[in-house]
């Protein structure tokens, strides 16, 4: 099963596209999109969504898994990252893809089976899992890469799945 | 000069299309785009870009006002506006119209004359400036004209614009 894990941000978007075959993980690719400041709102947003279509396109996943965000920041920041998200499920939503949201809790628990996990345990089990020489980065793709395992341990049950769409 | 001003929500997006001409205006359409709760998130978001596109088409605005939306609400709110007002803004680059933000401030004074006004009084002129016999309804849709009858004084140099795309 191809997922496609999504750290939605704006200037910074983090994806990770992995296959969960027969209990093992194997990584087809992860990396960041990048809109530069210098670029007018609108223009960011086409950015991002030519961004996740690519990689929509090439890869086919048959999930699209996003953490929930509702992260403690200020409001400028959350309509921001609000809009880059928005860009991302509706194409997510236009090309038929389920799209599935993990709380920051549910991924700390679907990664490291601890709900409490610093950043690093996170990372450093992303790394295990998926067999990497070396932790992922930047960090956004690392956190990408770990809702898209989070979301292959919630299809086995492990965890309870939020289908919202 | 065709100009669609949108209030941006998730929910419920306000829209008004107003033409201004030789200092006149013609009101075009307004109304909103509303996305029902028990639509999944990404379905919502689909709603929301089918209806704008449609709007885009019939309407051919030249500019496209949106409100900054940097107002005092809590985090989960601001994401899912934010998610909304993202996928409009994508349309409007989409179709290559120039997309125009003033500040709550700058759409009271633009509209009454004076950024401190209320509500009502942002309503009642709205109301007189698009000769219209009663107050648009629902307030969505009265405050996406008047976001729109700034721009259109805007563009008279009344006041500074701030093209974003």
């Amino acid at each position: 099963m191809v997922i496609m894990g999504i750290d939605p941000g704006f200037a910074i978007m983090g994806f990770g596209i992995i296959n969960y075959r027969g209990n093992r993980f194997y990584t087809m690719e992860y990396g960041v999109l990048k809109t530069p400041a210098s670029m007018l709102l609108p223009e960011r947003l086409l950015h991002i969504e030519k961004g996740i279509v690519a990689l929509i396109d090439k890869y086919k996943p048959e999930a699209i898994s996003v953490e929930d965000l509702y992260f403690n920041t200020n409001t400028k920041t959350a309509i921001k990252v609000g809009q880059g998200r928005g860009v991302a499920l509706l194409c997510a939503a236009r090309a038929g893809i389920p799209v599935y949201e993990y709380t920051p809790l549910q991924v700390k628990q679907g990664v490291t089976g601890y709900g409490r996990a610093d950043k690093s345990q996170v990372q450093y089990m992303v790394k295990v899992l998926l067999g990497l020489s070396e932790t992922p980065k930047p960090d956004d793709a690392a956190d990408a890469l770990a809702i898209a395992i989070c979301h292959a341990h919630s299809c086995t049950n492990l965890y309870k799945t939020r289908k919202i769409y």
